[in-house]
């Protein structure tokens, strides 16, 4: 049955959330099948791969194709909770908070990744980037909207100039 | 006690989950406190506000204050679910598929905002964009890398011609 209206939980009734579950929408399929060797940004990474969305959701891929790029989240599902709130990462030897880094070992390992979209066929997109394993969960597909998710100018901190040190 | 490894989740006991929990790590403190008057993306929005991360995670903010952006996703917890796969989002008379569209009513309602770091004291972060309600769960803090994020080059699709006419 089609769900035509979009409703609201009546604010009364709202209750901070001890817990928020998720449903996974679909698989990112990688070439990647071990953790060595993935890169450790879609920036970095030529490797194309494709996401499937399970069928019942096909229908809301629809106009998805018009847009080059998408903002795929995703669960790490191999991170081992808890993790560390500071720890050295990739692009440092010194150590840094979780939430100034873009570690996978997050309290909520929840992952962003941009991908570019190569084309979609019924229920799977056909995209470039790839920088996740694979049988990866999908939590979202969002639209990469250039006016809302490009910033024109932006510090980046501890890692100003590690990036090109590190991955060039 | 200090967590000092990071810890994966043996390959062989891998199994695709059938449902994804996180707990929420703070709350976006917004000066909207109805859905009414919410700028409908961070970028149209000037407002401040904050985000309380729950003290247990302050130390993961460690070097943030350095960046001058972070995307933070949150829970929109007022979505009640199932949600139509198809409607007409805010930006067009026509019917869009879910996942080529930013709207909140989504099959996992995560939403995503790019927030301006004014300042971060203690485990209270100082954010400009709010485009969010009051007591808005928090599921993960990021930085905003532009060698990451930002895209020279990306096509919006049906968006195309719409953001500046409705926005403007």
């Amino acid at each position: 049955m089609e769900i035509s209206k979009r409703k609201l939980i009546d604010g009364k009734n709202r209750r901070f959330p001890k817990k928020i579950c998720f449903t996974p929408i679909g698989i990112i399929h990688s070439p990647f099948k071990e953790l060595k060797g993935i890169p450790i940004q879609f920036k970095m990474s030529n490797t194309e791969g494709f996401i499937e969305i399970f069928p019942e959701y096909e229908r809301g891929l629809y106009e998805l194709g018009g847009f080059s790029h998408l903002i795929c989240l995703y669960s790490f599902d191999l991170v081992k909770l808890p993790v560390p709130l500071q720890s050295k990462p990739f692009l440092s030897n010194e150590k840094k908070g979780v939430f100034a880094t873009r570690t996978p070992f997050r309290p909520n390992p929840i992952g962003l990744s941009i991908f570019a979209i190569n084309n979609i066929e019924l229920n799977t997109i056909n995209v470039k980037n790839i920088d996740v394993i694979d049988r990866t969960p999908v939590l979202d597909i969002k639209p990469y909207v250039h006016d809302f998710d490009s910033l024109d100018e932006s510090n980046v901190g501890w890692l100003k100039g590690n990036i090109r040190r590190k991955c060039s």
